[in-house]
């Protein structure tokens, strides 16, 4: 017998409020989907390919109870690994995932997005292996046809600065009508502490023709590419900052930090110092071209040296670090936090800072709206525990609705179900405290479930 | 129809626990009521005076919703305000509270303490602002009959130390048996890196007459204003700090640091060790005079530099800081701290130090009792936290009780009435859990509700 | 009437969940009885000598309430303190203790493991303070057929590097069956700020036989010692570190630190970094001999100067400290983390690193489990925050299990009983929520119960 859609366990105030979002379109407006998928549209790969190899939510599950990642196919060339093997392992660990919201995602996505009808476990890991690839070969899961059945109204995938976004021009040549619009992340020329810093300046000169020679050209380069992304359907930009620390620096400072840059020459405080300066300058940007400011701050990455040497980046020991959002913030808001046309959505790691900083926070400044819970904590518990501690004093107005971050495609309806029947939960709790009506809760659902999504990132909706 | 009753929500257990303290006198040891409403005894002016314009919880969060102070009136002369537009402006963002401990406190303050039949609405903004000038004007919302309506058995304001406490006097003069009891707030003297420290000196000796050109000459005076507010009947001081670092100086250097304060010209460095130093100061006054000593901590202050500015401070951007109370504390525990004489009660702002650091300091410190959930804690789910974190660890006996801390004196109802509510909640929730029985619970309500803020702040009660 | 078993108070499905662990085996293996009791299996001491004078939990909230220490004989040479006397202060005090562990924990070890019929308060004291004792002359509580009588399968003491475990032979040769175990604890030998560290090494020299004039020679010693302790049965060490931080140093630094320790040389500084590099050293030895590494950090240890200075460590001023679980673990991990032979617990007392660092460190690296709640969170709330917090990160399997971590041996079962009652609520929560089914839970209760504590601390079972 299948595991019971966890809808069923709902309260029935809660189900009741969650059956008024259940359906509603799919709005996402922040994700790491690949939009090659879309402009190809070819077959999604094998099972082990499709759910295990790069989701490092579950491969770091894996690892904490002594599996080799090789062993996951993870770090070996495609050709070499073995897809059954792969998924016959992760089946024998299918217990260690209890109570994490990767089984929760895992079975939504086989057994109602997939519609795999033989229950997971050890020994029918080959039989289920078997249902999802015949599933995944017919003409219904092609990436387009999935897009549409799944009732995906806006997909934003995330984008570097240089690349020329030669899927999302694809996809718009192709005719069809899927709404994927690419979103603006500019790290890799603004932070020197990344590789290859100094070589992605001089491709975004090429790129973009502009002087990057000196600053000014540097900033008409980006205003170029932002310009290029928004064509293309972007409305916002995005950042992945580890350590949060904007400040604003002189002319002549800032000058003489680029110019040191473009030499590759900046230490480890002057990298900070640059990049700290160009989230202010990306800050004031989008208050003049409307792009919305996407703020990722507070992952300290790859703090497992030895896989990262043997593996690269993103092998899922990427640990959260103690935030100061006021402190870290400081330089951008003073300069540019109370102009009306700016709007910047913060993610934090770090849940202590939620009823300490970011409710605080956003309950005043009219720039600022708080993320649905990230990463970790885009959970059960996380979601409660974020509408615990924000509502009170940011209110739901000043929050941005929901994000699935996702770079697995299958895994979307799963991720807006769960934050979904959250919602439900929360609001049910709400009215049944007597803090507001029925109405009121109905109101605030299609807020969390879309509105609050279309409304901060500055998409038309289709209602 | 108006919003319910919340305590109609409360399930039966708690609902029955909160009823034998609903109506149990209203003590109020902490807040900043403006002792001359009483002194005069005028009407309260009219709705966006009265609820609107002064109350930071309100105008910040329609400022983040990007309405101008000065459509609110916030920093406009009250003879170019229309009290009438601001009024319908909030109404028109009435839903933006949803969630918020201000829409409960100002369901309660309209429909239950000023008596509006009209709920509040965007169309219905002119009836309920017409309705609460009616009420306002009659003869039982004038403050001292609002006052002994109100059941307040005492109310305590906050007076700076160079306060001559005339509206106090006023009140004892007048006959009226009111208990309002003045409290010793002395930052301003204290505190080189406030506006103005060097002539608050000046004027602190010319008010007591002592020498305040030698340390000494400073000490006498502060011990003298401290016994003209005992005079009035203050039984506390309170001291609101931002960052927490209490020092103990030998004789020289605090000598030379007050001489140079005299001068003006103590650095930020300087200004923070005199600081520290003076509040370990006045917890040993506190000893000797029996004075409870509140220490409201970790409010970074006035983070918006341009509505600082523009505005000044209490502009809604005080955004709290992550706390260290024990490094913070360590020279005025280690001095005085095991002094039966001494009481402190502790406020916080960073939930993250209930469990880590208050708790266990006033599960160990004689002196210490906590303050309750303070600011944007003070609130349904802030008030759940505090009880959760807290009450293992301190127990029940280590708690300060309530404060309203409001300067908005027709919400004081509503914020003792959630608080014990809350009361309720968790009290219902320990005997369901068999922690104790409902004859333990009914004594910890009335300890909650009235008996703790009576006995940690050393006030006589009315039973 | 005695206060209600609060497991009759647990809803129906997390009452059947709970039973069906109840009865298990009780497995602690981390905790701080005396061996010497069993070695010798003489009677327990006076209810006062048993239950108060040497619990700090107790002690401290006494002294938080105004009580003098040397009215509860702490600090007071045996003969000279009045038992009974005591425990009438004790009993008056009573109140106090509402809803805390404590008070659960004392009323199981009353009620229930001793069997006191008179309900505890002020006027019983005597009559519960003469029942006690009579119970306690009783054959069945003299320690070895308590220890059968309560099911305890193994017991884990924790010993210093320098103790010669003469307990635990006589145990061993006594014939008598008890599983109790030392844990090697070599602080006292590692850690150069300990009072005496220079003489610990010279005694450890003396101990063993090794050359301790050199570092290799410390070394060989330190291994001889954890060999000693494995002949024993210990499969464990543990560390109690204030400030986490260590640190990989070559062979030249470390070589010329050890020596100025041999001198009783070291600053504070270079003490830390010495301990900072033996607890690498200790990691690599654990991956070497398959001993357990326990990590408890962040307790800034008695706070109280007067009281150190009085009546020396443990008198219920040490409070927790914020940690940085992954800056302070980043050396030992870097350099042996990765090691499959590997196995380290760590206990943290800052619940805001549980999601934001001990989660996703423990859902990624394979050679950590997390130590169940600590000290003040070894609580029903904090129980039930730990599991909400760490298990949608790190799931079930990278969970230690349950430790007692106690020196009160009657209070053994109160606090497995405690934690099982709320493994019983938690599981049945999760079915609730749809989460998993109830043939999860049941593995996952026995899991949580005993499975993971015998796993983790490489035990083996009765079954």
């Amino acid at each position: 017998m299948l595991p019971i859609d966890p809808a069923e366990a709902l309260p029935d105030d809660a189900r009741a409020l969650y059956e008024t979002i259940r359906t509603m379109p799919i709005v996402s407006p922040h994700g790491h989907c690949d939009p090659s998928w879309w402009a190809q549209d070819t077959p999604f790969p094998d099972p082990a390919e499709l759910l295990i190899v790069p989701d490092h939510y579950v491969f770091r599950m894996l690892y904490s109870q002594g599996v080799a990642l090789s062993d996951l196919g993870v770090g070996v060339p495609r050709a070499e690994r073995d897809p059954r093997a792969i998924f016959r392992l992760f089946a024998k660990h299918w217990d260690s995932f209890l109570g994490t919201p990767s089984r929760g995602w895992l079975e939504h996505t086989l057994y109602r997005t997939i519609g795999v009808e033989t229950p997971l476990a050890e020994d029918s890991a080959d039989a289920v292996f078997d249902e999802i690839s015949a599933r995944l070969a017919e003409p219904g899961f092609r990436p387009r046809r999935l897009f549409e059945r799944l009732g995906i109204e806006t997909l934003a995938t995330t984008d570097a600065a240089l690349d020329p976004l030669k899927a999302h021009d694809a996809i718009a040549a192709s005719g069809w009508g899927g709404h994927i619009i690419p979103t603006f992340r500019p790290d890799d020329v603004l932070d020197p502490a990344r590789p290859g810093h100094r070589d992605n300046l001089h491709r975004l000169g090429a790129m973009t023709g502009c002087d990057i020679g000196r600053y000014s050209g540097f900033l008409e380069a980006l205003r170029q590419r932002r310009a290029a992304f928004r064509a293309r359907g972007a409305t916002a930009t995005d950042h992945d900052v580890p350590v949060l620390a904007t400040t604003w620096l002189d002319p002549q400072e800032i000058g003489a930090l680029y110019d040191r840059a473009l030499q590759g020459g900046l230490d480890a405080d002057g990298a900070r110092r640059f990049y700290g300066h160009m989230l202010v300058e990306m800050a004031q940007m989008s208050a003049e071209d409307g792009m919305v400011m996407q703020i990722h701050a507070g992952s300290r990455r790859s703090t497992n040296a030895a896989l990262r040497a043997s593996h690269g980046p993103d092998m899922g020991a990427d640990i959260p670090v103690a935030m100061d959002w006021v402190g870290g913030l400081d330089a951008l808001l003073n300069r540019v936090g109370n102009d009306p046309a700016l709007r910047v959505v913060l993610f934090t790691l770090d849940e202590a800072s939620y009823a300490r900083e970011l409710a605080p926070m956003a309950g005043h400044w009219p720039c600022l709206r708080l993320g649905p819970p990230w990463w970790f904590h885009d959970s059960p518990n996380g979601i409660r525990r974020y509408f615990d501690r924000v509502v009170e004093t940011a209110g739901y107005r000043n929050l941005a609705g929901f994000n699935d971050d996702t770079r697995a495609v299958l895994s979307i309806p799963a991720r807006h179900d769960m934050w979904r029947r959250c919602v439900g939960l929360h609001l049910a709790e709400q009215v049944r405290a007597g803090l507001f009506g029925r109405a009121e809760a109905e109101r605030l659902a299609a807020w969390l479930a879309c509105d609050a999504a279309r409304d901060t990132y500055r998409l038309k909706g289709t209602h």
